[in-house]
């Protein structure tokens, strides 16, 4: 695989020159000041080793990247019953709309945006009892898939998104005038607003996506996370809602599942061969990273990675 | 105007042997119990004189008949500026929807629509910077107008409305996500879910009415409230927005502006002529008073009072 | 009524000075070659007298505002069955949209948004026949309308609009998909542009519309259209709905009914008093005359026009 | 690859006996009367061999499917130009909305979508100039790909479309008056309705789709169709929007490319693997073939295909 190191090298080469580099998100103060300049990328293979390039070991908010793994918890709690209050289909709008949410009543289109994911913390909590404790339990998890103990939240990009968050307060009351909470608004949007600042870096975010291209097991640990055929799911889901509304467009140029993060992280899954994690903060026009995008087409491209 | 006792006499005699009354709003609990057997209505003629029938003197909750009374006050306090935050257009949707509010960036149709009231919530706050201070002008403002220093709200309603409130909630944190509130929602939200739920008969309601239908000044007390060009367009907007999705309907088979409110009330105006106030708990599918709106028509029709 | 000449002859010396005049409708070739210079209004009262200034008889096409008549027609034919098929409610939404009959499943708003009067000239075509006999039978109620047998329909606008009117096409192609279409689509749209092309000058519009004024009967001829309610409720039609997405503040700064078409005409009605025509080709944001509607404002504020 | 017949063997076998079988189209009167008790199943092995099951060899009506071939088609044209004139995002709506058109200013969001489809038969008809070329052309291309030149368009079946067909003829105007189609509706809506019209079998149908699941080339034949960098791209279109609102469905329950039709055809592609067809004419709410998705989703799970 000295081949695939090669590649990453010559990838983060290639955009360490490019001038557009799209814009960080501004809504989230402590997020708006990262610099677009920044850049990593790294690959847990599943037959073992971690090839990385560029700043693979700086920690970045990973923000909705989170929702892959709430979503796996909860599936895990609740199994096919979770479905029930979330869809699984690509939702045709923003991130944050909410004429959808009207129009289905209540039950939000994907897990993958900002309503699902709240119904996926409101599913988490009814099983907690108190944020705090489910705050801890998502850690736990995400820990115990990466096999790191250092993983933690933000709390002051936690704080930042709750101070700015209105959006997604709307839209937490909006689900619950549906019937579609349990929890408090406020209680669901802190789980939701702390899981979204979990901080990792490239390196940390590619060996927790591990178990998701290795059949629903950790590679490196031996230890199964999940079911196999889950672990499918998760990885179609991602590939039709991962990126938002620009979700098709990153099947048609990259090929594999995805899932972004505002932060400017995606985390991409090889099915069988390796988990990829990117980031770089600038975002294009549908809220994705732009040189993320562009270093996983990439790599699809150079190492023949697309599924398709 | 014997013939206007008369005529009010016989529509609540004929409304009294309706079998299909409506159903109460059901959303807001100390409403839900209210009995739809409850009829009452009141006019107060410029030229002087109280005529009601039925049960006109019990108090009941005014709503968002509210809405009409904050903005003439807003109006009163920014003019013109008024509307850069809120249109007068009828809204084609009902009275809670948050689809249109995203198409048009945060700038709702109407101050008589939920969100549009929530502005004008917003905007009397700004000018006195409490909640507790804003719902206090607002009553001494309704006093004036009706001359009536009994007239207060009701605090269970209003606790019940925040309880239960989370489309309204949804909606504030939406307006302020388009930097459409000045105010913290739960600031907004307070002095609304206060003056809608203000405690008026058909009686008071009538009176408090009366400075649109005398061009702007109170006829019993002889005080000026607003200029008569603004009374004239405050009625214009009760004609075409009023009554929701049911706005059009009102105009065409009553023919005169007026304001209905979930808790069964309505208030007309016959400009030049009279204040009407009637109260029917039971609602139509629009959310207005289903006998409330045909004691208006046959009293319309009957007085010759349509303005067309 | 010298007052009235005099008043009629300021707004229009006022309005010969302005600079800013709107656009014409630029989507009808042989419209959008109309200079927005042109001004011209009458005024016909009940009590007798028609009182012009500026171009008033220079014939114009009237576009949209023959709606008024088609759907005069049409309650002539089906009275209140044909609410079945078209609502009586503002639209929210441009005149020419879509997105609301998906919504309501194939029943449009309002009889004056485009949807609305292609089920009414469908309404009107199954009560004749053929397109040609129907498009007589509008002449004809025209002529006898406004006592004029000159009135008639110019071919060339008629063919301009059918060779451009791919979004009228849509939109009675959509109807029959709903089933609200009883005709073939080319039929109904054959009959809905020849209504829209038909020429006449503010002068023999204010004519037209007497009846509307006047409870129903032509003041001139005393002859007897419709019954003075259903002149009301159309009335009510027009204040809620007869300036597209621009009616609410029509109400608000006029007060009176009016309907406007994108050729630059306005017919208002003063019910009990008058009924006035104005022409101005160029528009505003809304669809709506932008110096029709000023000379219309100015008019109801000096002659106290307003119904509120 | 015994196993593989006796997996197509079970598989029918297992739905033969299905009660639940859904409901054939009824808006197309030719397709309504197909009796939903139809099921066949055809498997090409890029490495070669067919394995069929069922009614393998008996035509209907691939309809949408179609649209794979038209597209294919086209890029090969126009290349990257076509993405131009229409996206490539799931559309979160059902197949013939016309809501989001509204919204996206005549561009459709894929080309699998009805109006996306009209789209790419007006760019095909720029191209011959005449529909009857055009058709020929589409003809000569579903020939090629299959090896086979029995195949053609049911006669029949087109016209019973052009006659009922008022939601297309409704989206083909509507596009144009956005300016996103170049030639007359009709000729659109003529080239549509006859690929529409297409006949196969499901043997013909897999082999048709041989050169997507082959890297672009015929694995019979060996000629080259299209580049493999095209054919992933086609294939990852299928992916996320082959099942109109049931795409994000069928990736999660299937886990491979697909395109359905309302004929109740399904092709599904294994890349590097195999080519397959199902029929089965009874739909599920979202409109695809009921049967067709299950047995899809047993080889699926059954030969390990998902590409997840």
């Amino acid at each position: 695989m000295d081949k695939l190191q090669d590649i990453l090298n010559e990838i983060t080469a290639t955009l360490a020159t490019r001038e557009e580099r799209g814009k960080p998100a501004d809504y989230i103060p402590p997020l708006a000041h990262v610099s677009p300049q920044h850049f990593g990328i790294a690959v847990a293979l599943n037959e073992g080793g971690l090839f990385t390039a560029g700043e693979a070991d700086l920690p970045f908010s990973i923000q909705s990247i989170s929702k892959v793994f709430t979503l796996t918890l909860a599936l895990g709690m609740y199994g096919d019953a979770l479905w029930r209050r979330v869809g699984r289909e690509p939702s045709g709008s923003a991130f944050n709309s909410i004429v959808l949410l009207e129009q289905e009543k209540g039950i939000p289109r994907n897990p993958f945006i900002n309503p699902g994911a709240l119904v996926v913390a409101d599913a988490l909590l009814a099983h907690a009892r108190a944020p705090r404790e489910t705050i801890g339990e998502i850690l736990r998890f995400l820990r115990f898939v990466s096999d790191d103990e250092t993983i933690s939240a933000d709390p002051l990009v936690a704080r930042a998104e709750k101070a700015t968050g209105f959006r997604n307060a709307a839209l937490a009351n909006y689900l619950h005038s549906w019937g579609n909470l349990m929890n408090p608004p406020d209680h669901v949007l802190g789980v939701y607003f702390h899981h979204c600042a979990v901080t990792m870096s490239c390196a940390q975010l590619a060996r927790a996506g591990g178990f998701l291209a290795n059949a629903g097991r950790n590679p490196v640990t031996g230890r199964s996370v999940i079911s196999s055929v889950r672990a499918r799911r998760i990885n179609a889901l991602m590939m039709t809602c991962g990126h938002y509304d620009g979700s098709g467009d990153f099947a048609y140029r990259v090929g594999i599942p995805g899932k972004s993060g505002v932060g400017g992280g995606i985390l991409a899954i090889v099915p069988g061969v390796a988990s990829v994690a990117v980031w770089s903060p600038g975002l294009n026009a549908n809220g994705n990273s732009l040189l993320g995008s562009e270093a996983l087409e990439m790599l699809s491209h150079r190492m023949g990675w697309s599924v398709f």
